[in-house]
């Protein structure tokens, strides 16, 4: 991406935390979301990580990563129970303390107040925030994530987490963002690979991504993404694939027709 | 896991390769498949990584799984475009070359031969295996995965995926499966949190999780999922489980009606 100075590119990662993704017994629903909602707002997802609830993974893995990019986003384990672990390992990570946070204890006092139910040993687990971390706030069940460093700690239940991640969107530094295009060729990738290769390196500064599917009219078919921070080149490019998928399939017809 | 000796565990990781998943545009349907799979026949899935179409990343990546788990499944960069690099970056990984192989070569001719397509550049680069592997055979549309040392190559379209791996899993081997039960508690994680935190101490062999839902009629729920290789540890589990929900129920029913 030569034409984007380097500063405007912000980059993520994604921690998901949880036995039970690992197991397959639940499918994870935030990455994709995730993902897409990042791509929107002009931040690169880099890279997405899924750990067990085990303490020595969950530190490594976003030393790791909190390291390496501009954010990292993790879901799950924040809950009341034994087998939440998370903001103890995110302190553990960052070398600080972990306590009853007076910010969190008072909106989960609120919110026990509200429902008629008691504060008890488990939720006041949920008050336990890293030391320096600023409250990611939930506006549906209450119990707070938090932000520490370059690190966002989010609830794993995906109505949840994605009130957190508006609430933290709002505050994160976004890059030019990724522009895309897509086009159906309506050819097989193996009869265009080799043309498409050659746009591709034509077009240094555009990434140009190319996806089979099965058309249940055609057969198999192709998607072929572009994608760049500069609507010119994306242009160029696109302009330059249709022009060789229109030579391809033109070739190929005549190669049929002999 | 003290009851089973440790030769019993094997454990694995999944690398899934692909800019599409990253930027949200592909939702990943592999990841839960596979995490299903694996824990049917008896194999730990520990980790997942989620890398984008970059040899740095992937070579990366590949080395750090593959020396800390009995297996890696990789999933996407096998196609016939510029875009599909894994095979390339597999061999780098494991210092071997790489080059069309006459086997995974006669695979393809005989299945272009019966589509009536031409062999050119683009698919020839399917055939492109790394010294040392064998093939993964692929029902679904002619051009194979691999299998070199601990690693498994397969494709990203999730119905190709599913034939490899059914492939695969008829040589990998396989420990004692883990076993699970669930539990709906039909009380919030906040009010029996602590007491399953004790439960869980008490049957350190057994992995107990507890994941928050929410149910139309009783609203916020509980399932407490219980995981152990040794039936009888888990039926212990499952009832020390139920009598604390039984008394913890009991207590709040009573408090409320104080």
């Amino acid at each position: 991406m030569n034409a984007v100075p380097s500063q405007n590119i912000i980059t993520a990662a994604i921690l998901v935390i949880g036995d039970e993704i690992l197991s397959g017994r639940t499918k994870d629903k935030n990455i994709g979301y995730i993902a897409e909602y990042l791509t929107a707002i002009g931040i690169d997802l880099k890279e997405v990580r899924v750990v067990s609830d085990d303490e020595a993974a969950i530190v490594e893995a976003l030393n790791a990563l909190r390291h390496k990019y501009t954010y990292v986003f993790t879901t799950g384990g924040i809950g009341p129970t034994h087998d939440d672990i998370t903001a103890d390992c995110v302190a553990k990570a960052f070398g600080v303390s972990i306590d009853v946070d007076p910010r969190a204890l008072a909106i989960m006092q609120e919110r026990m107040a509200k429902m008629g139910t008691e504060m008890n040993e488990a939720r006041l687990r949920m008050t336990r925030i890293p030391k320096g971390a600023d409250l990611v706030h939930n506006k549906v069940s209450g119990a707070p994530g938090f932000w520490i460093g370059n690190v966002i700690v989010m609830a794993g239940v995906p109505s949840i987490m994605q009130g957190m991640l508006d609430e933290a969107a709002k505050k994160l530094k976004t890059g030019t963002k990724m522009l895309s295009d897509s086009i159906r060729a309506d050819a097989r990738e193996g009869d265009v690979g080799t043309e498409l290769g050659e746009v591709a390196k034509a077009h240094p500064d555009v990434s140009i991504g190319s996806y089979p599917f099965f058309d249940d009219k055609l057969g198999p078919n192709t998607n072929i993404v572009i994608r760049a921070r500069d609507q010119q080149k994306l242009n160029e490019a696109k302009a330059a694939v249709e022009d060789m998928l229109a030579r391809v399939k033109k070739q190929l017809a005549q190669a049929g027709a002999r």
